[in-house]
């Protein structure tokens, strides 16, 4: 059967997206097709105006309307705190949390050699140029701790042995809410290796 | 923390779809601010196109670009056999079998008297007067086996009964490739009573 064209190119728009697949596709555009007119046009207006508004913030990176975004922005925040992070979508996962009240820098990436992502690929030399005031007191590296985050955080780190700043990087351990006799043994070795003084 | 406004409505727009909660919402509207521009236009202009050239076939019912569906409208299709079904969505499914050359009816619902769906509310009038030429030998019920769609289908039955029209419904069974042992006994009671001769 001849699937209506339409129909069918809303199908395949809707499967180029990540966790999206022929079937889950099929669903969603027979439910935009059933639904009020109004509120699709709602939804293609906000993906247009996502790419047309949306700009990266010119200090951290940061998805912002603004040429700077809220954070950096904010006076309110500790200018003296950074914290490094792979993707934007990394800071809304950390503000989340509300433990944090420093500021942020986006790397856009980590060093991944065999995805041809090298040291130039990311923002490095605007973290860099961040710490020339000297306004700066600490880094933290918040990378994903796999193989990819673990090799930029140490390049990083050896990098930043020459600015007078203090660098750490976030705990790994077992996860709140975690088993001990589930957990991976890396993650275990390391929480082992991290021990913290308690007395 | 503030979400920049465009990517939060986009977010919002995006969980009122069907099984897209507010984190695969986030991951989507994420992927789609990283996207190339033509890329996300595409999709864009695919939601509008939807709703724009999109009409429901003034015979059947079936999704379609012209007034009448290109099932309808083909001559091989065999215009003897009508399969009345629930939704458009369901005349792909039965399409993809490729063991169907008839023609179809969408009825846009079952009955359902507690969520207000009655009989006026489907395309009844509409099947019984595509009957009156008399070319239509058989209909082929293909309701959806829960209880809604036995009742719909036994009112159906019911009032074709003052037609010159075989009446048929789709068999309920085992399903290929199920498992007697871990099928429920609704489903294994059916197969037994409608168990078909083999010699």
């Amino acid at each position: 059967m001849q699937i209506a064209e339409p129909l069918q190119i809303i199908i395949d728009e809707l499967s180029k997206l990540p966790s999206i697949g022929k079937r889950t596709a099929q669903r969603l555009a027979l439910h935009l097709l059933k639904s009020d007119e109004a509120e699709v046009k709602a939804l293609a207006k906000a993906i247009i105006d996502l790419k047309e508004k949306i700009r990266f913030c010119e200090i951290c990176g940061n998805i912002s309307v603004e040429p700077r975004c809220n954070i950096c922005d904010n006076p309110k925040r500790d200018q003296s705190l950074i914290c490094v992070v792979e993707e934007a979508s990394d800071i809304i996962a950390i503000e989340k949390t509300n433990e944090y009240n420093g500021l942020y820098h986006v790397l856009g990436g980590v060093l991944s050699p065999l995805s041809g992502k090298g040291v130039e690929s990311l923002q490095i030399k605007g973290l860099l140029k961040r710490l020339e005031g000297g306004s700066v007191s600490e880094i933290i590296l918040a990378l994903n701790p796999d193989t990819e985050g673990e090799a930029t955080t140490l390049y990083l780190a050896k990098l930043l042995k020459e600015y007078s700043v203090k660098v750490t990087r976030i705990a790994r351990g077992l996860p709140i809410g975690g088993d001990l006799e589930f957990a991976d043994p890396a993650t275990v070795g390391r929480a082992v290796l991290s021990r913290i003084n308690l007395l």
